[in-house]
């Protein structure tokens, strides 16, 4: 959600002489900010389910669309006493990053606001460059934190009740390790020519590869001038986001997996016409009906893709701009490549294309469906 | 499968001196490669199944999964029948083609090779100008072909049997038309100031429009140079495709259409919980087994075209020119733009590159999964 950060600062990146008289003047708004990505974090329909009192009816049905992944039936029962417990632990994990800070020499204002934005993915940094005038131990501590608050609360959940087995055995925490793993080791080899060393250039990879899978938005590196290769991981990654039940966007690791596993399947059972084989996810089997939602998903997300860049595309913008700005709404990343770029912003899109940017930041946050039932006005009728 | 031209034929674009000897030397190869256009229109896997006897087992699995969209279940059963019908549709369409630009005043051996290339859409031109240097009625005859191709062959069974009505009715075929129409008017709108005349620009918008939407690949404008709203428009009708039971290739409109109303249906269902309603296509319910095939298409072929712009990023060209040169084989239209725009080739990518191309243009050919089918070694296996 940090596209707009130049046009809602009001203040460009022309230096840092400025940045002084900035902090001096926006301390509340600042704070405020990053206290909005740490009440949004967690998410504005479980918060909205823990203050008003069930009645039953339509906003559950809201509620069924909002839940990512295939661990919704295991939530929707007891909405409240989860919610309570996660908040628990999302309290604890950013208490803990901005010890880690404070611990790290950063001022404890810069401490606050960035764990409130690693918290919630929510990315505003409280400097115009962004992330890239801390200290390397610093930028550390977020890339942990930012990975951290991107992995499926299940697993934390399941470590606070003493079962950790369980928790290590979750194949959607594995597969986002995997792919952090594998996305930043392409990138540090594809631009360790860039950097003085070997280090930096690892150290930039992983802060840029965290930040963008968990969707959070802040940066340490201009990656728009990176080599094609990294920008095109950067970019997927955008695409998949971090794990369901975290505070990430994007469509998911989990949804990625059970989508490749169905794929698998269907090609065993083209063969074996006969077999009665189900897709599974941590030893349990996908419902059919769960499968069925991960496809309308899907099928929702790339045709609100295709449909907004399109939209958007009436300014004359080049594609890489066109696309990436979609991408960077759509999974509520932050900045895109080329002309809205780590170092620039969206102000020059046309108030038609803010508008349609707008919709689609809010649609990725509300995982897609609730935005399109919102819409529709038999929702908000009760049911007899 | 184009997308090799200037590679397969040695010529570079850099006049049209050379062109007269180029066609002295090689027409019998523009005459052969034309005829592959049109043989391998209707499809390898139809072919083989009318010339090799049906052994049961394996390859019927091949072909099921290889009839695109909806009607698969009607054309299966009597495969060979059908499949002469469907012949003699296509041999009696193309040579209206080739007499309807004879009677325009083509050269026979262009008639012939355009007529094969926009039957088969397969979209190699003789010229290195492509289409450019015809007349405008010749253009538009290739413009009515192209579309004409592009429907969805039960819709001239349908039409040979005199059941007219049910043909009208066909949903696939008035969607195709309605976006060919929509398409053609908003390019021909935004591209208007380029042209001298509102006739010149209806005419360059409408046979790109076709040329792309059919995934034929003929060109009579370098549509690289228009506005970024038609090149996003061709770019998304690139991955739309023409119908189903075409020669066309492309994700095809009836799997779009079955796609968006049962996105609908899903939000109505989320809101009318206990209701039964089905997805229906020609009045017809979609069975869930047919859904289920559908969005594994989906899902792999996004999987597809994500890992192959991953993999050919490694050579460092723009992100617009890799997303369309992906588009541009794994849809089997030809040209894409930017470095690989109508204008240029796809030379410049490394072997590697290439491979990953020539993979993508072979598995949008074959509907990706038997492509996949083929790779998994239990297929050849006789079932007991």
């Amino acid at each position: 959600m940090d596209a707009v950060f130049e046009t809602v600062s009001g203040f460009t990146t022309t230096g840092s002489s400025i940045l002084t008289d900035v902090e001096a003047l926006c301390h509340a708004s600042l704070f405020w900010r990053s206290f909005t990505h740490w009440i949004g974090g967690m998410g504005v329909l479980v918060f909205l389910l823990m203050l008003i009192p069930s009645r039953g009816g339509s906003h559950m049905n809201l509620m069924k669309a909002e839940s990512p992944g295939y661990k919704v039936s295991k939530f929707v029962p007891q909405v409240k006493n989860n919610a309570r417990t996660l908040y628990r632990i999302y309290l604890g994990m950013t208490l803990i990053t901005i010890a880690a800070l404070l611990i790290a020499r950063m001022h404890w204002f810069d401490a606050v606001c960035l764990s409130f934005g690693a918290a919630g993915t929510g990315g505003f940094a409280i400097l115009n460059s962004s992330c890239a005038s801390y200290t390397s131990a610093q930028q550390w501590i977020l890339t942990i934190a930012m990975v951290a608050f991107g992995v499926n609360f299940s697993f934390y959940y399941l470590m606070l009740i003493r079962r950790p087995k369980d928790a290590l055995k979750m194949e959607e925490v594995r597969g986002y390790i995997a792919i952090i793993l594998a996305s930043g080791t392409a990138i540090t080899i594809n631009i360790a020519h860039l950097y003085s060393s070997i280090g930096t250039a690892i150290k930039h990879a992983f802060f840029q590869v965290a930040t963008i899978i968990t969707t959070t938005g802040f940066a340490t590196a201009d990656f728009d001038k990176w080599p094609s290769f990294s920008k095109t991981i950067l970019f997927l990654l955008m695409i998949c986001g971090a794990c369901a039940g975290s505070t990430g966007g994007g469509i998911k690791v989990s949804r990625l997996i059970v989508a490749v596993k169905s794929m698998f399947l269907e090609l065993y059972q083209l063969v074996h016409p006969r077999s009665v084989k189900k897709v599974r996810m941590d030893g349990a089997p996908v419902g059919s009906r769960t499968l069925r939602s991960l496809y309308i998903f899907l099928t929702t997300y790339f045709l609100i893709f295709a449909v907004s860049i399109l939209l958007i595309s009436v300014d004359g913008f080049d594609f890489e701009t066109n696309m990436s700005a979609v991408a960077a709404t759509l999974n509520n990343i932050g900045p895109g490549f080329s002309v809205v770029g780590p170092t620039s912003n969206f102000s020059m899109y046309s108030y038609f294309s803010k508008i349609i940017l707008i919709f689609d930041m809010l649609a990725g946050r509300l995982e897609i469906l609730p935005m399109l039932i919102m819409l529709y006005p038999k929702t908000w009728r009760r049911h007899s």
